[in-house]
């Protein structure tokens, strides 16, 4: 062997032995924790904004957090989120990330299935959660839900999602690729960072189109509890756009630049 | 063993010994003063910026910092200050901290109980500063002080502080984990960022309800030079919740994420 | 050898059996989809921008994310991006950046001249998907386009370009250097970050001046799509000017601060 | 030894042979130029910031980057100068900063001098650099130079000016020191971006008082250019503030943290 580092084998779709691990029950808490902690500060901060620089109630239209602020909050939780629940769950908080670690069999069927089951219940609480809270504000600035903006079609929007959760997902195989340490020593491996940053950007990006969803859990959690008809006529687009991207990440990542055939064809025999 | 890292052993109760080493006084020495610079870069940040903005003063109401300024002056101040004072006193400057790491079994009881003073009387300093350099402001712009917001009830405010409390304790321990380094070689250990993001975080989110306290040394240090009756009559909020969420957080991390009892029995049975 | 590190021998001008490895066209395809991802998420950042504040559609003028979102949102995804393809292609992204690793001799010819094409390339593409997703805006809001701001001179908007690229190659080198990890323990190596950081820098100083290039592929990506005459007349300015800067850099780190010659003489001569 | 690391020696007040090495003049080369991009890149945000919302000359007064923009300038170019620098000349670009490395005994009084010498210089063409690039506003718009806000006393601005560069050198302190790699495994070592985040967090503070120097080449650069009477007036602030804060700080950490004397004594009893 010429390599210097080993790749994982691939999971199983099924693993018997893991449901019996109380590691499989604290990792599913430990999701559903995550993305409680995740909708409750970032639509928090949304419902704060919208709150802050309505002329109704604030003659300080500028001190607001902005877009930005809320750009901040969207990356720097999963920021933190990640780096805390890494070695628990492998932090995925995201029903995306992991239906695409999923698809590049890095986690079983059972595990896929239950993380997103908890990343969508933690989500409705998140957002019940702060639906209480600001319960005078919560249904008059948009309860956080996700919908497309005036102006843009559809196939907009379903771009906007499909390549957003492509930034965060290939961001996520780079991050965690097995391949990294060995290779580079001058890229040092701070993976949730670089994650926290690409969440950071999409929203920059697409906050005008869609609200930036990229996280079906997310999307559902809001409109779950804001209820209201737009909301749930627009949701297929925050679930159909984000596992597209990241099947599309998945792919590109295992075939194009990790390139199992290609790569065993084309190398292999140039170095010989 | 099969474990590839170690746990520390508990702490101790009551340490004599550590009563007669210096090291357990310029623990607390760098508490005082890290704690005073805190509240020293928090506050002034906050006090300039109603100077910045305000109409009677500049014409200029969109160039000040923002919340999004002060958000990141409470989580920046934090990511240098635990920085910085790692190595010398574990980095708390806050006694929710102190609480949850005490209640952990991280502490004994007399570092606890005078980390806890330096940190109030370090407090108290800071916001004296500020005062004295902002005399003209520094009663008229707030003090800085932490108060429930009109239209919040005293539950809400109560629930925001233990939540916002919950996610920095819990950053705490994820980032100082023993078992961290040794598990997850993709994960790095940067814990002082992970650490301010995460009260930056939570001021996005919360300083539209409570100013956001989530450090009782904060929230009495600023109390004390601010003088007014509504500042000390919430004062309770911003001690019993940061206390709660400390709590919870150290039983979240100990019992569920780190599960002393549960995998002791599950997981070695399932590993025999 | 009384030196801990060694520096790679240099590149080839020409290396044949490189173009035999599948690693040199899965590098390719790296920078192709990195630049096309950048320019996706900074020019709809801008676009989007411009539209949430324009009087005409929009009542909260202050709520987008400004000048200074708009530098996160280019200094952010260098660093992404730079991060995801540091692996697989050295992460350049920019043919500036390309052309001083090639004339510091890191790189073949065909790999520059390939990579230069893949930016050139995918910026184009890039531009095109923002341009499908806002057609209502693309073209009234400037299209993303660099161009020279009223009231500055060819000889100044030149001089921003040359000194901004200057800052980023310069970084780059130092970032990359292998006498780095060797010769300082306390200064640790996280490229990327740095890399990013001094992107973001740079267009905080001179988005007033030229909307800041630093980049060609970005430069040129943006006028073939927005495709106006202003935006073409300058733009010979965003390609001699960050490729003097790239050269400058180059020099100044390979003879100033490694300083081939003089060190051979002058230091060897001390130790011995 | 039960020590898991060494101090270096103290620096030699005078070290003949140092001044026989390219490694010398190559460091106060690079003090030079970092000094020299530092201004440059701050000092046009700061006059681009205020041409952008001029009423006079813009009708979008909310999209400048604000005074948090101009605090990340000042931060994020330390981090990333700091950065480029440290293997090459320590990373000073500060005369603070090597005046209190001095008192430290970690440079020789050769190498201070000429750093601060290089460090002024640089700071002088940066700032003309911008004065020619920006020369319609530059004059107009305060040139960058740091003064004392109308209705704060000469005692204030001395104070904020030594706090402020107390935090700075403490930082730098902490984060250089040789005792944290061995102690602290949980504390990683990426000294450059605390340093930065200190500078970031005093300007967020302190801008409104004097402008925030905590850099006293930074302040002279910025009144050679200007040239106008006030910025000459209050000239001595910004170097008596910031050295007698750095001053502090060294004694700080030598004297309570590092605690030479005590440590020997207490502690070493404690052990045996």
């Amino acid at each position: 062997m010429d390599k210097d580092y080993q790749d994982p084998p691939p999971a199983d779709l099924f693993d018997p032995e893991e449901l019996t691990k109380w590691s499989f029950y604290r990792a599913i808490i430990a999701e559903f924790i995550a993305t409680l902690l995740f909708l409750y500060i970032t639509v928090l901060t949304v419902i704060g904004y919208k709150s802050q620089t309505d002329p109704a109630h604030s003659s300080d239209q500028c001190g607001g957090v902005g877009i930005l602020g809320i750009s901040w909050a969207f990356g720097g939780m999963i920021f933190v989120l990640v780096y805390c629940t890494a070695g628990i769950s492998g932090g995925h908080i995201n029903p995306a990330v992991t239906f695409g670690l999923f698809l590049a069999r890095k986690v079983t069927l059972p595990r896929a299935f239950m993380y997103i089951v908890a990343q969508c219940l933690g989500a409705v609480c998140g957002c019940g959660m702060v639906k209480a809270f600001q319960n005078t504000y919560y249904n008059a600035y948009g309860g956080g839900a996700n919908e497309l903006a005036e102006g843009y079609s559809k196939g907009t929007g379903l771009g906007a999602e499909i390549i957003g959760t492509f930034v965060l997902v290939y961001t996520v195989f780079s991050a965690t690729d097995p391949k990294r340490n060995a290779r580079d020593s001058h890229v040092p491996v701070l993976a949730p960072l670089p994650i926290g940053f690409a969440v950071f950007m999409v929203h920059l990006a697409t906050i005008p189109i869609t609200g930036t969803g990229i996280n079906p859990a997310r999307s559902f959690g809001a409109a779950v509890m804001y209820g209201k008809d737009k909301a749930w006529d627009d949701q297929w687009l925050f679930w159909v756009g984000p596992m597209i991207g990241a099947a599309i990440a998945a792919f590109y990542h295992q075939f194009v630049l990790r390139a199992g055939a290609v790569k065993a064809l084309g190398s292999s025999r140039s170095i010989a």
